[in-house]
């Protein structure tokens, strides 16, 4: 039988479809088969069932769905036909997709949120037939075409001069029939013949790291296709306050940083394209989210005074632009409408989050957490909401700690204490340090077992009772108070150990105390006990891959019951395709952009004492017992 | 005494003011003075006090303003200082300014029409408080702006991008008091402190040969400079059919048009601001007439279809757009309003002109003709309108006729026939070939001897009776039947006979023939005889400098009384600027461009007729008393 593999690869920066075909007698599974002939899917857990991680699409005869797949795979990604690829094994001649990986990651973020919510998108299309010119009527092609739209309801529409050059052409070869594209009274497209039954939309998500954007099928809210880049702005500083600094030292720098982002957008629209063929000219509507210095960056506005108290953004409410004067690769008459901001760091991702996780519409007590170098916080109760902006920093993407790292092959993902310490690395290579999510565990597990206390301190190996010789092995006195080794140089990949120093500590404690204040001093404000939470949502990355219960444990969240707790993704990309899809949305969204109360925590006495709270671990920590009912099943395909 | 030259001289293609102090006892006139000094002042008659042209703006000491100067200037001259170098005499320190002669053709075309309208422009300044950022109100510089003109009832203003990225520094460099400058909902401009004092526009006619602009304050509708240039596309054809020819070729050769248009207009803009030290930024008005053909090309939009049956444009109303989107050097986000067209044929230009005279509003039957390479004609009775457009072809510019010329140095331009023919010739040199006025004044007086029957024959001497021997001379037998010779040989600049052909004689026969046709065409459909006509208007520089009665006489017009035909200068612009300064002006333009009936002649089985009848000269010649009341007193600067 036949197996027939695609993917996409990344030659010189451009993405193109691969395809090879292969025999087989169907004693292998696709993901052995794959290795045989040298093709790469995704499974850092060597193919053992455990990761998730190896996605494949297939079409054909295949294996039944195992126990295993039914477990790690969700009902909608079932209902697609995807299966794993260490399960699945051809029964015939077969197709298999893989998808990249950050496809997936983004398949899976954008399940984290579901709402319905019926396409009306605020782009129409209309087919006409235009009056044709005669001798006795000497009016214009343009006035024509308006005559004609106005027949049919549309009054005092706008044809804007792109348009207007290419018309006199366009009805001529259409024998002045044609599909005319409308945004509010303003003309957006004008196409020979009848092309009413494709409508396409962008949504993007200007992140301060990566740029994600879905090609979306307006008509039925469908996402066609997703694909991400990192944001060209990177190499202008690494982090939203690096970056407002450059802008600020002038015009061209500004320019620049504006330049490096639409070239982004332009390298995921240009994936985007060849990904489902659909032409850029055929995009007519851009949805934008983003913090608010992404979005000013977007822009080309200056976001220097985001950066000084009182920390005035040039602009907050919902704007618009045309796709041309932005610089985007699609139609140029396209409208791009940047999702409002609530305040300088409350953008309109946070904005997006809401809408797409109906946030303001819940009837209980909801806390949103949005944790990433500066943490967003929204906590709403009764049709109130109440937002804030805390500056973790950046020791939960792992800068500023001895041994840590961006998440990526050989980052320590995952961490368990029993007689000695478990790891899990990604890549199932040797470890090269730790990244966000395996801190977290690692703090939560060091406070389980005592060797952390609650104010921070590493203790002497001297002070712990009851501890494996194994673990008491492992504390040692560094340079600066006591360190904890948590792999020892022979099993590292750079021959050196890898180790949690007391400065390190520290600076989770500073991180962790600025998110957790946050969200106290919202929680002080409506008056609502951690008790009383009826749902925390964990939006970004970040949330969809921490341990919920770590997180509780080393006092990053409130102590909520698990089941309250809930992953929403990359929620503010929802949003923004809601928005995009759907006009009742995209109104929504202001209308909450504007009602929503804003805290500036700088601002407020009680915040400093909240803060200095927060910093200590909690002394009632769970149980040994609760730690235990970590589900090792929960895919967690990229840790953060 | 010390007299200070002041004048303008363009260098490598940009004008710069130049200035010269000379010392002088007072004995001379300014024009001597400037003479010695290589100062040049324009003075056609050698400063013998006839050809008016020496015209100087003095501050300062000078003697009385003598009779001939009385005579020769207007009454707003003298008002304005102006007087005749060859008879200004210092008596002090003075300062002259210096006209250049493309300025000064200017005031006298734009005292053609005159109309009381009062400056009421559709742009508008306000003086604003814009509330300062405060800790707690996280509202952005925008938000906060759009915020206080919504308190001073100026709802839903939009805030380009242009403006929204200076914004920040904009604010906070003036204190939050600014000056926005508003168009409709638009904001145009946000500029530091109170500016509401002075508001600046430009209104433009974009002629084929050439562009004229003129720097108006909005608030009193005083012209404060105007500036002429050619027309930069004149390197790409000579008239408006070879330049769709061109422009059809492809998107490169319209781009091309449009850069060399645009780059014409930023040319006047610059001398604009040289004149009067008025910075381009502040211009955030524009108004532009022109044909419609030159509007489309101006817009960079193909005017293929004009040229074409049934001779569409690809717009006829009036089209709003940005400076910015239209490369002008002024305010980006000034808007820029081409005046509505009638037709493919009809345009902006006539519609300034209908505007500027006022002529939908007279009660009278009122014809008015714009002669150029086309004719356009619009008559006018009992709020009626009805427009067409003939084509002239170029023979009124002096093309195809073998000694014609444009109207320039060594160009004959006033013709009269006694027992010799006496010329006059622009610059006073020795004649090189004949301009339009010149030939119209030739074929008139050739039709009142006899020289030229009513069929247009030039007759051979022998058929003529009681001319003087100098005259009979001057009748030879040419290659293609009988020539006239205008000027012998020894008396031309470059040695060789001016002369009158046969084949000349027809071409100005097929021209006068288009005209006329057309206006009997608009006569007949509105029932009006050559005697009901109580006014005829003359419209542009042709109309200016043509001796109305040998336009009549060669049939060009129909024959009226001469106190009922009217110059009214460059009526277009006019009416351009009067749409600037005036809402009101600017509605009406559009209400009229479309209420004007439009007359496609080529569409008329009776066109043909018309014009057969039309080339003819008519018989009932004025009297030869008639013809000699031609009143050389009035300056004609520039013939044509």
């Amino acid at each position: 039988m036949q197996v027939t593999f695609i993917w996409h690869e990344q030659i010189d920066g451009r993405w193109s479809q691969r395809q090879k075909q292969v025999t087989t007698s169907g004693d292998m599974t696709v993901l052995r088969l794959a290795r045989e002939h040298d093709i790469k899917i995704d499974a850092t857990c060597g193919g053992r069932g455990r990761c998730g991680r190896c996605k494949i699409v297939v079409h054909g005869p295949l294996n039944q769905v195992s126990e295993i797949e039914a477990q790690l795979l969700t009902k909608e990604e079932l209902a697609r036909g995807i299966r794993l690829a260490c399960y699945a094994r051809p029964l015939g001649d077969i197709q298999v997709s893989i998808p990249t990986g950050e496809t997936e990651l983004l398949q899976i973020l954008t399940e984290g949120s579901k709402q319905v919510v019926a396409a009306e998108p605020d782009v129409a299309k209309e087919f006409v037939t235009v009056d044709k010119p005669q001798l006795e009527t000497p009016d214009g092609d343009r006035e024509r075409l308006l005559e004609t739209l106005k027949r049919s309801g549309q009054q005092d529409c706008h044809l804007p001069l792109g348009i207007m050059s290419s018309l006199p052409e366009i009805l001529r070869r259409a024998d002045h029939q044609v599909t005319v594209t409308r945004w509010r009274n303003h003309i957006v497209a004008v196409e020979s013949g009848d092309t009413t039954d494709e409508l396409f939309g962008l949504a993007f998500d200007i992140g301060t790291t990566t740029v994600v954007g879905g090609l979306i099928d307006l008509y039925q809210g469908k996402e066609l296709a997703v694909a991400a880049r990192l944001n060209g702005q990177a190499a202008y500083g690494a982090d939203v306050i690096s970056r407002v600094e450059y802008a600020s030292n002038g015009a061209s720098q500004l320019r620049r940083l504006q330049q490096a982002v639409v070239d982004t957008l332009n390298g995921v629209i240009s994936e985007l394209h060849e990904k489902t063929g659909i032409s850029p000219e055929k995009m007519c509507r851009v949805v934008i989210v983003g913090n608010t210095c992404m979005q000013h960056l977007a822009l080309g506005v200056s976001p220097t005074y985001i950066a000084r108290s009182p920390y005035t953004p040039a602009f907050s409410r919902r704007f618009d632009v045309s796709a041309g004067q932005l610089g985007l690769a699609v139609n140029p008459e396209a409208p791009v409408t940047f999702l409002p901001n609530v305040a300088g760091f409350v953008g309109a991702d946070t904005v997006g989050v809401v809408v797409a996780t109906g946030l303001a519409n819940q009837d209980g007590r909801v806390l949103m957490v949005d944790i990433g170098t500066n943490g967003e916080i929204v906590m709403s109760h009764g049709g109130r909401m109440v937002s804030c902006s805390t500056a973790a920093g950046p020791a939960f993407e792992g800068a500023q700690i001895s041994s840590g790292m961006r998440a990526g092959e050989g980052a320590i993902e995952f961490v368990e204490i029993g007689e000695d310490i478990e790891i899990e690395v990604i890549g199932q290579t040797r470890p090269r340090g730790i990244c966000g999510s395996g801190l977290i565990d690692l703090i939560a597990e060091l406070l389980k077992v005592g060797i952390i206390d609650e104010t921070g301190r590493l203790q002497d190996a001297s002070e712990l009772q009851g501890l494996s010789p194994k673990l008491l092995e492992r504390i040692r006195t560094g340079e600066a108070g006591n360190e904890f080794v948590v792999v020892w140089s022979e099993d590292a990949a750079d021959g050196s150990d890898i180790v949690l120093t007391q400065r390190d500590v520290r600076e989770l404690q500073l991180a962790k105390g600025a998110i957790r204040a946050g969200t106290m001093i919202l929680q002080k404000i409506l008056g609502i006990k951690d008790e009383d939470i009826d749902e925390l949502l964990l939006a970004g990355a970040f949330g969809n891959y921490i341990r919920k219960e770590s997180a509780m444990r080393m006092g990053l969240l409130p102590r909520v019951p698990l089941e309250k707790v809930r992953s929403v993704g990359n929620a503010a990309r929802v949003g923004a395709r809601l928005c995009l899809i759907s006009q009742g949305k995209l109104e929504e969204a202001s209308r909450l952009a504007k009602s929503m109360d804003y805290v500036e925590l700088s601002g407020r006495p009680d915040f400093q004492e909240a803060f200095m709270d927060a910093m200590l671990f909690p002394q009632d920590n769970l149980s040994s017992q609760d730690s235990t009912k970590i589900n090792k099943n929960v895919p967690r395909d990229h840790a953060v």
